[in-house]
């Protein structure tokens, strides 16, 4: 980690640390609106999730009220922040920076999320200047207090890659390069980055992983790649998938039923 | 539809079709390759996933070979596109084309998807043209025979939306606006596409229910929007949720177990 804080105290299950992201950005949104208490009737409605559901999970935040009294939205933002372990900064580097890469650029993920560089095989894209969301000032601050400044980056080579997360502190990558630059850019970040988001063209074997679990595990290939604390996370965004996915579920609800057996 | 097909024979479960797709893109790669037959322990390690998951998954596919006699990859191919309900035309509109909207503009679905039309509610992205995969040739083929020509399409004003969608027949909607423009999207799409697939900014019960599921479901403020058959599907793709996601297993992979109790 890039810097120390405590570590999380409890081992979340992987839904519940997904509905506690979920609780988290409504939890934001009702901080930017003034609202100062919740309770889980609304947090229920904003996540489309069962009200026993969320005052289960949000037990494991820790000591947040008391019954019946509804929880105090600051409160609510901080313990889910350390629960979820987003009360660290994290470095990230984005690579590849077509228009995925530039739209991960310009997503705003809060201000514990900063980029420390921008990576490119196109020598058409190295070189250029871009914005990315600058460190936020010190000190303990909602992130809705503190809009972070936008600062130049300039898009490096990906040969420049294995030697810069060897030398500098990078917690994660998020990558969007093609399939002929995938397992290239993988290796060069294996061991050196905690995790790497990949947005871009599918590796088969870390979409099957994601796919069959809710959570990223290592990936296989790194699994030899020596300690057991320097195996890469991987996670991957699927657009494909989630496409097809979306077309089957709407034959389902047109064909309910089978109509004929299969031979 | 836009095109009768034939319905999908059977439910599947929503973990295997995940799987399906996998293994459909890994067998268009092998048939790429010029290769003619596969097996269950080629396609596991293409995708990830053990042997005896994968002879399981593709009986849903109908009658496939001998027993022990492997593939014919362009059977397989011809099979699973079937089961996944990818055997005919898809018409699909992508609403918001900031760098994600373009992303998902240049994404190479496969031919059965066809780009009708390009919404955005910036004046200044209205009336670019941009090109969009064609529609095919007609006549049965292999996605990877006749690489589809790009066409030219123009970006219409979001407020076009809702009379386009019931003028035209629109399956999918690739959905990328920013927050503000997001409700209203939906609500102009709703009965009238089959589903929405939300890449911009979450709605955040749509996100819920995509994250407690594997598979979509009908949105809950659609589904008073009438008759069953025009409920519209919508599937989340959240960035949010998976760098959070992967953040947390990067810290329990460093913290595998709990240090201290929560207070």
């Amino acid at each position: 980690m890039t810097t120390p804080a405590q570590p999380p105290n409890v081992k979340l299950p992987n839904a519940t640390q997904t509905r506690l992201s979920l609780y988290l950005r409504a939890v934001c949104e009702l901080e930017a609106q003034q609202v100062v208490a919740t309770g889980s009737q609304q947090l229920a409605e904003l996540c489309g999730v069962p009200p026993f559901q969320v005052r289960k999970d949000l037990a494991y935040c820790g000591r947040l009220g008391r019954r019946g009294q509804g929880y105090a939205v600051r409160l609510l933002r901080r313990e889910l922040t350390r629960t979820l372990g987003l009360d660290r900064r994290w470095h990230y580097i984005v690579v590849g920076l077509g228009h995925l890469g530039k739209a991960l650029l310009e997503h705003p993920w809060g201000e514990q999320f900063v980029c420390v560089g921008l990576f490119d095989p196109d020598p058409q894209h190295q070189g250029q200047k871009l914005y990315a969301p600058a460190l936020p000032q010190t000190g303990p601050r909602s992130p809705l207090e503190l809009p972070p400044v936008p600062r130049e980056l300039r898009v490096r080579p990906l040969g420049d890659l294995e030697q810069f997360v060897q030398e500098q502190t990078v917690d994660l990558a998020l990558l969007s390069v093609g399939a002929a630059w995938t397992q290239g850019s993988i290796q060069a970040l294996q061991g050196q980055v905690g995790g790497i988001l990949n947005v871009g063209s599918a590796l088969l074997e870390a979409l099957a992983l994601a796919a069959d679990a809710a959570s990223p595990k290592p990936h296989p290939h790194l699994q030899d790649s020596g300690h057991e604390e320097n195996v890469t996370v991987v996670e991957q965004v699927d657009f494909q998938v989630s496409l097809q996915r979306l077309a089957f579920a709407v034959l389902q609800r047109d064909t309910p039923y089978p109509l004929e057996e299969s031979s």
